[in-house]
């Protein structure tokens, strides 16, 4: 039976996982592709840690780069992460030289993915990275290759775990962002500089990647608008209860008449929507598509669903099977026209710390009429003894410009007394 | 650019959408595979009837068999529908000259997917059916790559729209089994004669094909057991809703100590389930590997939803993309040890209608006892003035062995005065 060498840069929680996945599952995926997966060498750091594996007769070497470009190897899997060197390096040497790549960076992937594509096509060395988008979910693989007759509208997606596990038990347990956030470091699920999941990069870095894959487009996260969660009060939170809601950071990516909108922000979604009742580290990725919808739910991170994108895709390099890294070939990818944010339509949440004084919901309710946005609903509630009022405004359809302008002008007004806080909502 | 020549078996709804959709998308597909996909071929009976379809061009057989047999195809699609001849004689001729076949053929897999899938190997052929499953949900797809690094533990899922658009109906509007089901027929979700629907036999034909890619066993429709939801009524849906349930139509195949289990039958899930929240004609697939557990939800039938994964199995074929029917080589397929229905173990709801005297509730409680089935709850409520009372129970972990023989015991004690209801439990 012919061998299959898979070159492994990086023995972390996934790498590690991978190795062993592919003795497990050794005699099955023999039989399904007639080739022998096997880690004939690998790249990590520090060869003297204990990982449990058994690493006898595999090379080692010290540099990643050294074993995509030089080693006996036929695929070459990335998990070290990075979006610069050594692991782009590596990802450019193994392309180069016509390996194909397996990889789970989606930071290396949003920042250098065309260029990295176009090594691939050059080479005709295929570019894999279902990994690298929603873990375990087959999201990459839907887009690309289920999907070929539909022409997408829309996707979206609750692609960092981290957020929504801390969302989550915030709702559920009527609990602070801080309270949640220590228990989700505690737990392993946040880092200890969290910046990256919380403040929506990483769901950015995903939906980049998704974007491309669904339209047709060059990668272009610098295009993304995102703002993470770490505003979001409980108070929001119950507030969106109350109004038949759910909070997600959701990443969403949608066609729109003036180009396609890319933007990463805490979102009300129905509880009836099947994203809304996704619930702590899991992900889901909805795609709407002119002849079908799917909702897809399933692990986003941790070393076994991981491993388990990165051996589907070591399934299709071992039977062969081609396919463009984005669907397209990279001169077909179109750079996609920005919608700007500010032209961005739907409804709005919009709560306010108001001054206690006559008048004041009057002056709000004009300066949301000057600019033409309808209001589904206006509540203002004034704790007993409390210095400010809280004003809650849900919106019809409306854009982003004229809430900006009206909440400018409110401010302008001095009638509140603290930051206003704005989620968008998506709804049917 | 080379042409892919399609020949198309079946021109009805579905057969129509592809070949429209293979119309409007031509230009991506051409970009995406390198290739022109082009019905070149169809093979339908009224030739004289409107479908608004360009067909000049196109060459028309009157014989589904001739068109596999002699077309000037590179691939062929069946759309006919049945699990015998024509349908079964026209997807062997294919295979067996080497043309790849497409089929959304439940039935004819269901009943000859060994046969066909031996055919496709003997001549290198592709059999695709992602069609043949949950409409337009890639689980084919994913069972068969994305998820090769995995041992799949269990697979279940809403596989009948008409199901569980009437078993929504029912609990959403308060409405009996039969106003849905009229219902369901007036919009064109079930058939005049729907007892293929709701008896639960198309979502059997669809679990068995699952059961053999995810456990890599032969097709063997003939061991599921199978119960359809007609005899399911309001009350126990209410019951279930105050118990936490939803009530729905699962095909569950599972692994257990003595082989495969599967089974079609009402169950009640708790409301939390991803699976549970799936309303109306939508389809939900759940897979639990040792490494992933996902949920897919989308679309299970009509035109354009399975038009688009027929032309996803059709982009797969124009890449030239390879792969075993079933996932493994035929010889490979297992003759699944069939785990007995009787052995089956889990939670019971059983609904008792009661004689209305003394000792009842004991008698029904002793003969549980007898059969060591441990009670979660016991609910007795008798409505005003009636002559019969209801009971409720809800079973902790049991054999399907020991209920039948329970309720065989408390009926002969000629205690109850009408058949008694029973629902399987499903949950964490």
């Amino acid at each position: 039976m012919s061998e299959l060498k898979v070159g492994l840069a990086g023995l972390g929680t996934v790498g590690a996982a991978v190795f062993r996945m592919l003795e497990r599952r050794k005699a099955e995926l023999e039989a399904r592709t007639g080739r022998t997966l096997r880690v004939t060498a690998v790249a990590a750091r520090d060869r003297s840690r204990d990982r449990g594996l058994d690493l006898g007769g595999v090379i080692w070497f010290e540099d990643p780069v050294a074993l995509a470009r030089d080693g006996d190897i036929d695929v070459f899997v990335e998990l070290m992460g990075g979006d610069g060197d050594p692991a782009k390096a590596a990802v450019a040497a193994a392309l180069d030289r016509g390996i194909p790549v397996v990889t789970a960076n989606k930071a290396l992937l949003a920042k250098c993915g065309v260029e990295l594509a176009q090594r691939a096509e050059a080479s005709r060395a295929g570019l894999h990275f279902e990994a690298a988008v929603a873990g375990g979910i087959p999201i990459v693989k839907t887009l690309r290759e289920s999907l070929a007759g539909n022409t997408i509208e829309r996707v979206s997606g609750i692609l960092n775990g981290t957020c929504n596990y801390i969302l989550t038990r915030m709702a559920e347990e009527k609990l602070s962002f801080h309270v949640c956030l220590g228990e989700a470091q505690r737990l392993g699920y946040a880092e200890a500089d969290p910046t990256f999941d919380i403040d929506g990069f990483d769901t950015a870095h995903k939906l980049a990647i998704l974007t491309s894959l669904a339209f047709g487009t060059q990668v272009d996260a610098d295009s993304i608008y995102v703002e993470g969660i770490r505003q979001l009060t409980l108070a929001d939170l119950e507030a969106a209860d109350d109004l038949g809601y759910r909070v997600k950071l959701l990443g969403v990516a949608v066609r729109t008449e003036t180009g396609i909108e890319q933007r990463v922000h805490p979102t009300m979604v129905p509880k009836h929507w099947p994203i809304a009742q996704v619930s702590g580290v899991t992900n889901a990725v909805a795609v709407d598509g002119d002849a079908v919808a799917l909702t897809l739910v399933g692990p986003g991170a941790g070393g076994a669903a991981t491993a388990s994108a990165v051996v589907g895709d070591l399934f299709d390099v071992a039977r062969g099977a081609r396919g463009y890294t984005f669907g397209l070939p990279v001169a077909e990818l179109t750079k996609a026209e920005r919608a700007a944010m500010q032209r961005h339509e739907g409804g709005y949440y919009i709560r306010l710390a108001v001054v206690n004084k006559p008048g004041t919901a009057a002056t709000i309710a004009r300066r949301m009429a000057d600019e033409q946005i309808s209001l589904e609903s206006i509540m203002q509630r004034r704790p007993d003894g409390a210095e400010t009022a809280r004003v809650i405004l849900i919106t019809y359809a409306t854009t982003e410009e004229a809430v900006r302008r009206a909440i400018a002008a409110i401010e302008a007004d001095g009638v509140i007394s603290a930051l206003p806080q704005v989620i968008r909502i998506e709804k049917d």
